[in-house]
């Protein structure tokens, strides 16, 4: 099998609607970069968001086991600082083997959701 | 014409809501990938599915006619298993000749329903 | 300007449904190839299409004149057939300039609307 | 790190649905080209617009600053002229540096929310 994916991957739409409808966790409003990883190494991953007016923040380090998916909720990532809610941000994604990578959002600010979903751009 | 697609795609998203509303079937929350087989030979086609947590499950054996299309419902797949419910999962779609796969689903845990669909990464 | 696009698109997902709700034509369910034509030159463009379990139909015939877009309805195409409604299908865009081809769907089964979109698959 | 994204992106989908329901500026039905510049020069930008039924109309310029992302509303665009609303169009934009582009809409037209994203086609 050639190798799957690519090692350089960026999300130009990001944004976390602020309000949400529904039970918790499944019906939160949230975005996600799915990345898998089919490869026989770990994955050491590396997110770096980019905002309209201010400087990027980053990286977020993720790991994704040798032939594991990891769906990973930008609501979820802290460190070095939580993403904010409602404001318009982009992401690069690095990893340390080929990873694919599909971007989704959930958007439940209505009572009835909707959902978006794309391959993210592969940079390499 | 050149040859219509590839051999090797991969699906880094993947979620089979556990909840539907609305008649069966077309109104069931499901995963697909659509596969089209433009060329002049039977595909033979394998699905492998990546987890979170445990190893890849497969291979699921479909075959696809030549010159037709297959909408496959990832519900539907059952040997060597069911796919579970509210699981994330992330596939790697080969063939024995070139194909296209899109990949779309129907979430249907509310009342109203909403749509998502990419093209799925070409691998090769 | 490089050219832009491809001469040939492949779109595997395909599926006008059947029932619709709200006001004609807007809110009609309706499968979309939007065709960009930045060329200089007037786009013949044939889309065959392929079924689950019958022989492919077509060629359908469009044009889009120089430095124009249009937006096909699948719904619309009648010649050499009408496309048949709750039926999976794919289709194989081929053009004689390069052009764009992005597939879209408005989902309006359901009370309120559903929208998928993705660029179509570049062949050549 | 390569260069992240191409200098020429085309959008064949555009489409700004005339009505909307639910508080502005959140929910009103927009089209957005969500732009990355993970570079580290100013992107000029010029936005194409392309129709059915008359001559193209442009160039629309935008500004990224380095290393930011901004997301256009295709609503917002004024300078030469406004883009007309329940009128299909599609895009072509060009980048003095590489750039990301990342299309979607939020339509409004009903009470409840749809969404649509997909990477825009690299043209170069």
């Amino acid at each position: 099998m050639p190798a799957v994916g690519r090692t350089c991957w960026a999300i130009a739409e990001g944004h976390i609607p602020g309000q949400s409808h529904g039970p918790e966790p499944q019906m939160t409003s949230h975005e996600t970069a799915c990345i898998l990883n089919a490869s026989s190494e770990v994955a050491h991953v590396t997110i770096t968001l980019y905002f309209a007016d201010r400087d990027p923040v980053g990286p977020y380090r993720i790991e994704v086991p040798a032939q594991r998916t990891r769906h990973v909720r930008f609501n979820d990532l802290d460190d070095p600082e939580p993403v904010p809610r409602d404001t318009d941000f982009a992401s690069v994604i690095k990893s340390s083997v080929p990873i694919v990578v599909q971007h989704s959002r959930l958007d439940s600010r209505q009572s009835e959701l909707a959902l978006l979903s794309t391959v993210a751009f592969p940079v390499d």
